[in-house]
Formats: structure tokens, sequence, C-alpha cells
């Protein structure tokens, strides 16, 4: 397990020129493996609140209870374990979810196939990863269009050679150019070849789960992957209290061959949940515990990871919105109650609702992705390029988030009292008046001293406008241009490579194309 | 002393069409005195932390100390509290200096011309004030210029028409088209006259500062303004360790004259202090407690905010940069210092170095605006308008934060543990799979359940781009328009203006302009 590694890699500052140039030049094989937060968390709800809301979870499984949709093993695994079923609603008596979450662990290791980057999910960690389900892609050069496969590789490429993001995340963008019944084979393909970092697998049917887990049988090992997760999926719930048989069958999958799911009530307050953020809460808690129960009954100590997707609605409109001080207050309160129950915690990212890379993209992004980290979250998906409601994936809002997200790494890392940062030395070499520029405690620190933005332009006016006066979007186009052109593919065994070909190649030609 | 207003008015929810629509035509009228925050706060530093950096502040202070310079009366003054003097350099016998600064009120009441604008700094308020200091104003359609008379005015009139900020601030642009040795009487009269709201002195001068108080003799009554603090004046410390004659002589007048004061080291870290967080941390404790002290010297009890102005240097180019991570521990840890001190808080604002109201802008604002929020800070300058690094006055961000100062609101109310907030009513009216939008409960809170934003575009992709796919600024540049075109100035009682304009004309009268 790793703490956590400096934003600027810490040879750096003590590597000559020439090595620091081919050092950038492999920028691409430099990444921090997670997060290890060395500040607390902030809080928005007292015992005595949170003891409401987990009263009031309790009481909505007991007496509203849990529609388990569609899927005869969960009714008859939670009949066993002491449930009241009518049909398909499942009524826990007081107190039951909770035990029954008990043997989930409170972290866990997602391996990759370079263990370098293999992250820990949990504790005080915190993983980033991009990115999630969005059918569009937009960049300023083309505007919005349908993702293809190329743009999902571009991400995954873009991801790797991030080294803020740690983590390869899953649906990255919709390849909508390919047959919906085959898109996984190729999404779950270019993860692991086009990156070496963790990844997600399919959950859009089980038999696509299994097909995940298959391919990770190849590139892992089938005894490596019985005893070690190497995939962390994203598995919804239909809120309000329903679980369906797509995502049960997914998890299913998943739990049932030791690989981890984000158990995640996906709400926007005021239709999928109560107009309140305490109702919200209430609703959350209570979705998750029935299927992280649901998961360890599958496979008792299958790693669950406590979901969180909360936004508001504009009453006016029904839009959704983002960035707002509700979903703000939703995150804070649900990273308290998933510690609480001791499990791993997923929520946030850098979400929005503008259509463009702009100041409200900004604005709304940063108003989610603080609280994230500030609510102690361990799985941030959607942590860069996330448009539009989810609906578009950006190339400039990835470069500029991912900006946002090494900015993160630096303000994790708390304030240094050791005796440099202190720097009590400093003000016997700088006189009243004078200036820390030149002094040896700033030369000594110049080169780790602070955050260096890739994305922020501090020029003057006059030179920024000499050098055409471009906004924000318009440098993070450049960016992500220049890492494309210069991206190189891990390199990845031959043999395996072949394997999932040849698996991926048979699978879709068993079948004809299909749009479901 | 007033609790938080709800952020929409409360009466909004109980008025017919035609009374809404009234009161939204007479927007400006309606404010909010000022944020009481039921949330928390976020802390950086252990007990242990602020020991150390309390001992260093004391070190510093005994050990290299601080300049007061050219300035005889603060040494005096100084001496004979038991400093000691050499030259003008000031050494603090270890605690001295907090000991001469448990005078000053914990908060105190800032008196408006229109008593619902007090606003009660210090607790647990947030007071917001825009933007300060900047000589050059932008806006999308004619760019970047020097600032006008006009553009104080509009500034002034948009600020008072903003319900979100709570005070008029003090130097919202400069008036460069003004002599400089004349502009403080029309800008503390654009203050007076173009809104009811609290303001800032000017501190450019000493004689300056006594204008000012003059002036809110004639404004609010010489006898109410010595026993009422009615102006909050910015005093800000030539870091490191030097307090000029400038500041000391402003600081003065106001400090006899009861009036308050906000103790600001303004610092980018790396030139004017050490190259790290808790050296920086050390230099503003040492520099606000000397300031603070002299204040207290001169009148005990007279009000003194702590004020910390911290940003960083790109140790690359030498250039401010803002929205850091550094930036924000510095906030939240000068939070802590300053609350173990009693004293008011000041710092944080909508910082960015962005020349335009971009992503940028946007990012930088907001991760600065979150940490003040939550480092409990009490008087937010630089709340609204912020471009630049302080460089220019914008237009459309003043717009753009103005909502962001909205949603901080609301997120200082905290979650609603009210039975209506806890919304288990709501369970029992919307099956699992239904949706919440028509039930009874949204129904009973739908008017103010969630933070209604003015700048953000939440229509669909298609609506939007009918709409011409304007970006935030251009939104902006329609409201401020809008806003300044539908202002209507408060009563004035035409014998204080009448006082007013023959106090200026009078001054003006008897000296030449001049341009220092």
């Amino acid at each position: 397990m790793t703490t956590i590694e400096p934003a600027h890699p810490p040879a750096d500052g003590r590597m000559g020129r020439d090595a620091r140039r081919a050092a950038r030049s492999k920028r691409g094989a430099v990444s921090i493996p997670y997060i290890t937060r060395a500040i607390g968390v902030t809080e928005v709800l007292s015992e005595e609140g949170l003891a409401i809301i987990e009263r009031n979870a309790d009481t909505l499984l007991q007496e509203v209870g849990i529609e388990f949709r569609d899927h005869p093993l969960s009714i008859e695994l939670l009949k066993g374990a002491g449930c009241d079923i009518l049909g398909s609603r499942v009524r826990f008596p007081r107190g039951l979810a909770r035990k029954l979450c008990a043997t989930a662990p409170s972290e866990y290791v997602q391996h990759a196939r370079n263990p370098a980057r293999n992250v820990v999910v949990g504790g005080k960690n915190t993983v980033f990863a991009p990115n999630y389900g969005s059918p569009f892609v937009h960049d300023i050069d083309k505007g919005r269009r349908y993702g293809t496969l190329e743009d999902f590789q571009n991400f995954v490429k873009l991801a790797y050679a991030c080294p803020y993001i740690h983590h390869s995340g899953g649906t990255v963008c919709e390849p909508v150019d390919l047959a919906v019944n085959k898109r996984h084979y190729e999404m779950v393909y270019a993860h692991m070849k086009y990156s070496d970092k963790g990844f997600m697998g399919s959950v859009t049917r089980p038999e696509r789960a299994q097909d995940t887990v298959d391919m990770c049988a190849i590139l892992f090992g089938a005894e490596f992957i019985q005893s070690n997760t190497v995939c962390t999926s994203l598995i919804n719930a239909n809120s309000p209290l329903v679980w369906d048989s797509t995502m049960l069958g997914s998890a299913e999958v998943y739990a049932r061959n030791n690989q981890a799911c984000i158990i995640t009530p996906f709400i926007l307050s005021g239709a999928m949940s109560p107009v309140s953020v305490a109702g919200t809460l209430t609703q959350v808690l209570a979705e998750v515990m029935a299927g992280v129960a649901f998961c360890q009954l599958v496979r008792p100590g299958a790693p669950c990871v406590f979901g969180t997707f909360v936004s508001t609605l504009s009453m006016q409109s029904g839009a959704p919105t983002f960035g707002t001080p509700e979903a703000s207050l939703a995150i804070y309160g649900a990273g308290q109650l998933a510690r609480r129950m001791n499990l791993p915690f997923r929520t946030g990212g850098s979400l929005c609702a503008s259509k463009i890379p702009d100041a409200q993209a900004a604005y709304e992004s940063a108003q989610t992705l603080v609280p994230t980290i500030w609510a102690g979250t361990n799985f941030v998906l959607h942590a860069a390029g996330w448009l539009e409601g989810g609906l578009s994936a950006s190339y400039e809002k990835f470069v500029m988030d991912f900006d946002q997200l090494g900015a993160m790494h630096v303000l994790a890392k708390g304030v240094d009292l050791s005796e440099n940062g202190q720097a009590m030395e400093a003000f016997h070499q700088v006189e009243p008046g004078g200036h820390f520029l030149g002094c040896a405690h700033t030369q000594s620190n110049f080169e780790s001293a602070f955050y260096r933005s890739s994305i922020s332009d501090t020029n003057s006016f006059e030179q920024w406008r000499d050098e055409g006066g471009k906004d924000a979007p318009t440098r993070a186009n450049a960016i992500w241009k220049k890492t494309l052109a210069e991206y190189e593919a891990p390199a990845l065994d031959l043999s395996v490579d072949e394997a999932l070909r040849a698996f991926i190649d048979k699978k879709k030609a068993s079948m004809p194309d299909a749009s479901y």
C-alpha cells in the first residue's frame, strides 16, 4: 500500500535538465498510484442527525421495502436471510440490512495489469477515474456528436497519459458506432490494451459481465482473479427503491467472482427521491444497504462500495442541475453515512450541466469536486471530462478537470509542519520589507513548492493578449491533441493480446449484431 | 441580530402571481442582511499544529520584530506597552502582542444607513462584499479599459441590486478619470448615494480616512458614529513584516473613531512570505497581531478584523496564481488562527488569474470561494467581480459570482432535519419505481426546495442551441445590463445629500488636482 506521492515526481527536483526532459517525454509512464489523504473530512451531520437518517432508512426498509425485480435468486437469498417477501417487494426487519452488509471489506485492492497502478479503494485513499456513460462527445473543433470507438480509445489513452488519473474507468464514452450487443468487448479490450491502469466492467447484461470476467481471466489468469479483485463495476439502483434484474444479474456475476461492485443510488432529488437532502440521504442509505446486502449474500466478503450519485432537479423545468448547494450537502452527508458503515465510498466527480466547457461548466464542476474531496470520497467516477449532465464527454474539459485533480493531490497532503515547512530559517534570511524569492529556503524548495497548473494562464494581460488572447478551452484543445499525438501504448504480452482477440472474435461471430 | 434568511424570500411561496411579479420587479429592495452559518468549519491544522504556528509567530515577533515605519505615534504607544524598540523595529516580548489584542471585540455591528442592511461581522456570520481595488474594468462588449467613476457607480448599483451581496464594499474599481487626491470623495459619496448598504472608507492617506469619517458624521450624525461602527476599512500590511505610515495613519483615524479596520497581511507566498503554508500562516499571525495591537493601543475596543489575503506565486514566472491548493490550505488555517484569537475573520473571495470570465476564472474562483465559506470567514471581500489577479473588475464575472454567492447562502443553512426535511411522508406517497415530482411533499416544498441559479443554463442541448448556444458570460452580459437599466436609487434625505455635496465641493475646491 502506498501513501500519497508528491504531485510532482519527487525525483524531478534532483534530476539534471536532460533527465527531466526525458522524464517529461515519457509523461504517460509517470503516474501517482492514488491519493492517501493527510487532511480530515468535512461533516454536515451531527451524531444526532446521522442517527435520525439511519433510523429513517431502517423504517423505510421495514415499512416500504425495496423491489428486487425479475431476479428470483435475490428473492430466495433475501428470504433465507430473514427478509419479509411479498412478490418482488423485500422488507428488511429493522437492523437486518446493516447486519448483512457487515461482511463487506472496509477497503480492497483493485489490481491493475501493471502492479504499480494497483489502487486501494477505501480508508483514507482517493482514486480518480474518468467520465462514464456519455453517448455524445464534444470538442471545440467539431462540436457535439455521437461517440465512437475511436473516441472511446482516445479517452482511455488520455486517462492513461494523465498522472493524476489513477484508474481507466469504464464507459468513458459510449461507442455508438458499434452494435450494442458487441460494444462491451471492444470497450473492455480498449482498457486492457491501451492502458495498464485498473478498469470497470460491463453491466448492461449479466452475460456481458461474465464476458468481462472471462476477459479478466485471460489478462490476469483465472486463478489470480478468484482470489484478487481486478475489476470495479458500476451497479446503479433504479431509484426510488428498485433493483432491477440487469443490475442484480451483473452484480451477482461480479460478486460471485470476488469482483467489486459500486452500489449506487442514481438520484436526481425531487424526482427520484424526496425534494430534501435528509430525505434523499435516507433513501440513499436504504438502497445501498439493500444492494450491498444482496452482494454479501451472493458471496460474503465480496468488495462493495457505498455509491452515491445525487444531484438536484430544476423544479421549474425538470432539468437536472449540478454543482448545487443541495448536492454538495448530500455529498458530505453520504460520506458520513458510508464511513459509519465502514464501506469504501464513491460519489461526486466534476459534474456540470453546461453544454460547453465555459465558466458554468467550471463553477459547477469545482462545486462538485471540492465537496467530493472533503467528503473523504474513495472512488471518484466522472473525475474528468463530464459535460452536459453527462450526456457528453468533452475533450477540453477532460484536460481542464485533470488539472484540477492535480491540485487536489496537493490539497490532500495538508499543511506541511516539518521543520522545512515551518520555514523559520527563511525569516532569519529575509529582512522585513525584503522578499523571499531569492532566499536559501525558497531556493531549496523551488521545484516542488507549489502546484503547477498545466492549463491556467497567469501571464500579464499584455503577454496573454499578444499570444492570441486564448481562453482555457483553446489551451486545453492543444494539450489533448499533443497528449494523443505523443501517446505510446504500454506493452502487452503478445500471447495475451492474441488470446483476448481470439475470445472476442469468437464471441462476436457467435451472434448477429443487435441494438439491445 | 438576524439569523440566516432563506435564499428565496420566505413570503414568495405564499404570494399570488401578481405579488410575486411585483416583488421580482423590486428585486433590489429584497436583500438578505447576511449569512448566519448553520454549518461547521473545515480545519486543516491540529491543536498541535496550531500551537507550533502560534509559538513560531511569537518567536518572529520577539526575534525579528515588525517595522512600524515613519509613524512616531505607533512607536510611542508600542514602547509604552512594553515592546523593545530599535529605530522603527518593534519587537514584542513573547505573548505581549496577543495580550494587547484581547480588547478587540469578537464581533461588531456595522450600521448601514438603512438599518435593515446592518451587518454583524464575526461569530457565525458571513458578509459578502464586492471586488476591491481594480484599476481596470472588463466587459465582453468593450474588453478591458481603465475604470471610471461611471464604472464605480455601476458596481455600487449592481451590489445594491444583488440580494446576496450584503455590503457595498470600498474601491469596487478605481475611478481613474478622477484626480487621485479627490477620488475618495466621489467613491465614498457613491456608496452613500447609490446604495443603502454598509461600505468601506478611504485608506490612501490618513486625511482621506478623516474625510470618510467626516462624511459618515454627516450621513449618520456625529454623535451616532462615536458610539457605533458605520465603516469597515481595509488596512493592508506591507508584507513581510512592515506596517507603513499610510496604513498606520489611516488605521489610527478609524480606530480612534471606533470604526472597524480589517488588518490584512497581503501576501503572495514565495515572494512576500516563505514558500510554505505553515511559514506563511506564521507571518500572517505575527503581522495581524502587531496591527491589531496598535489599533487597540489607539482605542481599546475598536473593532478589528483578522484579515488574510494569501495566494501563491508561479515559481516559474513569478506571476500571482489563484485558486491554488496552497491558498486553499492557508485560508482554512488562517480561519483557525483567527477563531483562537476570538477575532472576526476576513479572507478569500472569488479570486482568479484569468484575463476573461472563462473556465479558468470559474475554476479558480470556486476553488477560492468554497474554502472561504468552509473556513468560517466573516467578511468576504472580492466576493464578486474579481478578474485578472484583481487588476480588472468584470461586469460579467460579477453576475456569475453573485450566483455562486446565492448558492452559498443555501449551503450555509446545512441539512434541514425538521420533520418536513426528513420527508418520511413522501416515501409513503410514492411507490418504489414511481416518482416524487407530483407527490404532496414535493408540491408543498416546490417553491423553496432548491437553489435557483440565475445564470446556469440547464436546458437540453437542442433548446440551448436553438436559443443561440450562449456561453455563461453572454448570459451574464444581459443580466448586468438589465439590472442597471432597472436600478432605482434608495431614497436619501435631501438635506443630507446637500450637506454631503457641500462638504465635498468645499474640500475639492480647497486644493488643486494631484496625481498622488
